[in-house]
């Protein structure tokens, strides 16, 4: 069984519209930013931290994700409060970004980490349009300050990549995947060890 | 008021996700498509019949659309049995093809009209992946027999455009339609006339 370690609805929403069957366990994990820590490195280490924090079965798949946006320099989490929204969405408007998720899958045999990105494009945004946003609180629990399958989409003209890897779980990567002989059935992922890639 | 017309379940949740006040009201139209027409006229012509089916009063903008998957160069709209839609999955899987979506705005004083194009990339699928899905009943009422937003999400690993196009409404398009200030205010489109685009 497929046991998605991680709190998010999105990506729950996301596996059970694709028909891929799961659990949900979801376990606390630091997801503190390193000093010099590139987004793909940080992504895959936070994916892995939900993923090894979470107990599994001998046949068991479990998977961890964690999503930024990065724009420019800066990697963009969850914004702490109205005003960092407002900020992020500022730094956001008018140009594209890059949003990243990185996935680790693990199995009793080994280790699968990847980190896709999807670039965005946002339309400009008034200094209204981005009031009217952020007081809808839809931004505060996503990164960078906006969700795409929201109120955002209607921001959003242009992507390049998977769509939801943006909201949250690049899904044909992970059934990419999935469907290789040694990782389709139940328990045959402890018939061999899956191969890293990055 | 925005007048959506259209049947379709998926454009008017698309509007409401994004926060776009409507109404619905659709009327039937002949979707034949012309010998010779390309997939850019037939959508917008299409759009436009379905905006000039529906009534609106002075104020009130209607909305058409019509949305077309192009594959070399066939058009494929809705399936017509399981057959078809099978015939339809094969010649998209493993390659590129476009998402062509129509739209009309239609208002008391002018008429806009774009054709939005999204490519999109299938995985290689097995006639097996084919048959299940087809067996699922998604693609039965979906032109070119998927929906990226359903069990075909885990198919399509890039896009390249406007996701919501895919969906069946290219809604960052619309929204900037709408917001230019001659068609944002309800009674507004009365004071100019629209700028015709393609």
């Amino acid at each position: 069984m497929l046991i998605l370690a991680s709190r998010s609805p999105r990506r729950r929403e996301i596996l059970t519209c694709a028909g891929i069957p799961h659990l949900v366990r979801a376990a606390e994990v630091d997801e503190t930013i390193r000093d010099g820590e590139s987004a793909a490195v940080y992504v895959k280490r936070v994916a892995r931290a939900k993923a090894e924090a979470v107990e599994g079965d001998a046949g068991d798949l479990v998977l961890g994700a964690d999503t930024v946006v990065v724009v420019g320099s800066e990697i963009l989490g969850k914004p702490a409060d109205q005003a960092d929204a407002r900020r992020m969405l500022r730094s956001l408007a008018g140009r594209e970004h890059i949003v990243m998720t990185g996935i680790c899958l693990r199995s009793a045999k080994g280790v699968v980490e990847h980190a896709e990105s999807t670039t965005v494009r946002f339309l400009p945004l008034s200094a209204e349009e981005i009031d009217t946003y952020v007081a809808s609180g839809e931004p505060m629990d996503k990164a960078g300050a906006y969700a795409i399958q929201g109120l955002a989409s209607k921001f959003i003209d242009r992507i390049e990549g998977c769509y939801f890897n943006v909201v949250g779980l690049p899904v044909s990567k992970l059934y990419s995947l999935l469907r290789r002989p040694q990782s389709t059935e139940p328990r045959a992922s402890a018939s061999g060890p899956l191969t890293p890639e990055t």
